[in-house]
């Protein structure tokens, strides 16, 4: 998706209306139309970047930033038990919007979200393989 | 949880073994050691802090600066289809261990992770009551 037919751009540039919290020279600040929690919130790079990883690192660093005010301020807010950050990257990891974005989630014991998480142990030697693998990556 | 405590600050310290791939002045990445998918990884700040609204800004802004390159090289290594930037704040939220950090999880398609996602739509007067309360405790 170029950015000329993102649908966070056009809320960035103003041409299609959100519910603004949030913004300065680097991100905007909005509820998700779509909540999963009440006050579950989004935090965008103004420029379009489609993963977490094609943002420059400076830039990434700006923007990220900013996390934790807003993250404490829908806390707050809320008055939740808890929040996850979550920053799905692809369509197999749940991104539908292809503007990278942050979902700030408000959560609160025994709401049973995002709860798929079967995690298991690896063979330390295939443990070595993957992070061999990685490291080469960097 | 104390830092003396914490078992994330005894690998930083290297008292504890951990399957390390990357390290610098301000982050900390190695493999969970309970992965949901293979390359599971987790980037964490030396400094100890149990949630990512602790974290002063600026140290925020450097540890997540970070996160591309980490992500970018476990997307390569894992050639997966696409990866979550995950970041559970509080027990209520699944962190396990109170100490910041940002799990890097590779997805692939039909992998059916953290998919609990029932999202639905708030009556506009509700959404703006919400954003006004988010606004007043930044």
């Amino acid at each position: 998706m170029s950015a000329d037919d993102c649908i966070f751009c056009k809320i960035a540039a103003g041409q299609i209306p959100a519910t603004r919290i949030y913004e300065d020279e680097a991100v905007l600040v909005f509820l998700d139309i779509g909540p999963i929690s009440d006050g579950h919130t989004l935090v965008i790079p103004k420029r379009h970047f489609e993963r977490l990883h094609d943002c420059p690192a400076e830039l990434l660093g700006q923007i990220s930033s900013r996390l934790g005010k807003m993250a404490g301020a829908v806390s707050a807010a809320m008055n939740c038990d808890g929040y996850n950050l979550l920053c799905n990257n692809g369509r197999a990891a749940g991104q539908i919007v292809e503007h990278l974005h942050f979902h700030i989630i408000p959560r609160n014991v025994g709401d049973g979200l995002l709860n798929r998480w079967p995690s298991y142990t690896y063979k330390q030697e295939k443990m070595e393989a993957i992070a061999g693998k990685i490291r080469q990556n960097l």
